[in-house]
């Protein structure tokens, strides 16, 4: 199994960008959050002055299953016009890439479709979706492992492109089950507190997903490693993401965390290596019910509450400018010290 | 006295712009605020396909005379620092409107020095400070309307520059004191729920403000007509807001509302012409302690929490990029029919 060397953060340079941040003509601590991000910048960058290079967003597709069970709202059809939408830049995300100078990359990790050899579609299949877990493991180890590799690889060629802040999402029709799943097995929660509405169940679809994933959770062995939970539920683009949060940790990239499917990629990255933890920012709560309630136990304060639940990083990608800034901040604020201002604190 | 001609929103696009929202391949209501905020621009701008020009931040700066009371953590020299800084590009909101490509627009109107004639900074000054309010009428009735109209006049100025879109900043040691009376005397709440900590005073100091604030408000008369207690208390600078604010809704322009003092703007602007408050986009909750009451007050929910609190129209900068991210939304997404997806709600 692979695994990755992640290095925790060299404080070293702590007090000196903390004195950097108060000497900056503001009253102390004014910039409140932003002064927190560029902390965190600083100290994954070893710098008083770190740089923001080429972001990218990720998007892993994938099918699912577990979608024959009617959990979703949408057919699964969805997940690969969707693709075709992502291609055609004219999804949620595409706009705010464009608006926020993200590259994009599209890897087909498992859409159950047999796409034409098209420009700026990446195929990584491993399968064409995950098998119904409700019925059987949605992947075999052998599958999983390349699906984590796959991942990673994605990560490694971003980095190799010059980028160090990267953003990951995913589409597949299915994966707010999957997601749930992993939270509820990983932190041993009651499944109904991890399940949600997805793209739009009413109550009584949402009472159905429910027992549906109620009955999938008691076939299961209940092991909490994330390997066995990857495994059994799927999905194929999730495991992908958690290889790649993964290495971009590895790397010293900075990692901006989406909503609920992709908070649940990182507690599994969490849990396989909990120094990938530093280099990530986590970006927005989401829509879906239980976001709010994993974001709390994983102890994570995202910098936006906009009611977005579209997934595709678009949170993510979003959240965007404020890390912007935050580097900015180090970078072009004049000192008190420049200005010749008294220092009033 | 200068009177403001606001119209209210023409509703008749609305059912038009929300099935135009309806119709982007995402499940409905999928990217939360960003939707209502494409709902209410469109309306603003009476368009399907709005457009945001030449956003410009102004500043005005003034001088206060309650600062003599020791209500600041701040000498009042920083006043006229702070403004030599922004015409370096070296202060806080600096960074934030290169960032997003914001003009700025700093206006001395009332700061007390004599600035030799300077590139970039616009002479608007009404007179060096405000009167102490602890002991006379921070202005005259004739001062108080000059500096309204100078508001309002800037703001033509910009809007005949091409900007339909426009935030407000301040800058004047001890205005969080007069922010915090006009709370307390446009709402008639009791002065110490409206008092906080200013640019950091401790306890003790915050305790001697409340006490300075509420001797000033047993000489006043108790009178919440907005100008009324704009000429009792101050600051031109944020008098120049309010009359700033009405000009650019009556000029159909999108106003962007900054932390505690613009929020204060607006309460007063709010009670002038209640039309305006369709204009105005919340950005961010800001540190002052009292702020999230003034918003709960008003009925805002702001865009970002980030607990910024700097002033200079920060805030309102930093959340633009949402405000664009909403407009992109409605002109760049693509729809279901358009991409053959499955409408999958």
């Amino acid at each position: 199994m692979l695994t990755f060397h992640i290095k925790g953060l060299n404080n070293s340079l702590r007090p000196a960008l903390q004195q950097k941040i108060d000497s900056l003509a503001k009253p102390k601590g004014s910039l409140g959050r932003l002064e927190n991000l560029a902390m965190q910048i600083g100290l994954i960058q070893n710098t008083l002055t770190p740089k923001l290079t080429n972001p990218v967003n990720v998007i892993f597709a994938a099918d699912h299953g577990i979608a024959d069970e009617g959990v979703s709202q949408s057919p699964k059809e969805v997940t690969r016009q969707v693709v075709f939408n992502f291609l055609h830049g004219g999804s949620g995300v595409c706009f705010l890439a464009r608006q926020h100078g993200f590259g994009m990359k599209i890897v087909d990790g498992g859409v159950d479709y047999d796409f034409p050899p098209l420009s700026g579609l990446i195929n990584k299949k491993i399968r064409k979706g995950t098998r119904n877990f409700l019925k059987e493991p949605a992947l075999t180890q052998e599958e999983m492992e390349q699906a984590f590799q796959a991942g990673a690889d994605i990560v490694s060629e971003c980095h190799a492109e010059g980028s160090n802040i990267i953003s990951f999402g995913e589409m597949g029709i299915g994966n707010t089950s999957a997601a749930s799943m992993w939270m509820a097995a990983i932190l041993k929660r009651p499944v109904a507190e991890c399940v949600g509405a997805g793209s739009g169940l009413d109550e009584e679809g949402v009472r159905h997903k429910t027992r549906v994933l109620q009955r999938a959770m008691n076939r299961y062995s209940g092991s909490t490693d994330p390997f066995d939970v990857m495994r059994h539920f799927g999905g194929i683009e999730m495991i992908m993401a958690v290889g790649g949060m993964l290495r971009a940790a590895e790397l010293g990239m900075i990692i901006l965390i989406d909503g609920f499917i992709m908070t649940n990629c990182y507690l599994a990255a969490f849990f396989i290596n909990p120094f990938m933890r530093e280099y990530c920012i986590f970006c927005h709560c989401g829509g879906e019910k239980a976001h709010r309630k994993l974001l709390n136990i994983v102890c994570a304060e995202p910098l936006l509450d906009l009611g977005l639940r579209l997934g595709e990083g678009s949170g993510a990608v979003c959240a965007y400018p404020l890390v912007d800034s935050a580097v900015r901040m180090l970078n072009e604020m004049h000192s008190f010290e420049q200005e010749n201002i008294t220092k009033y604190f």
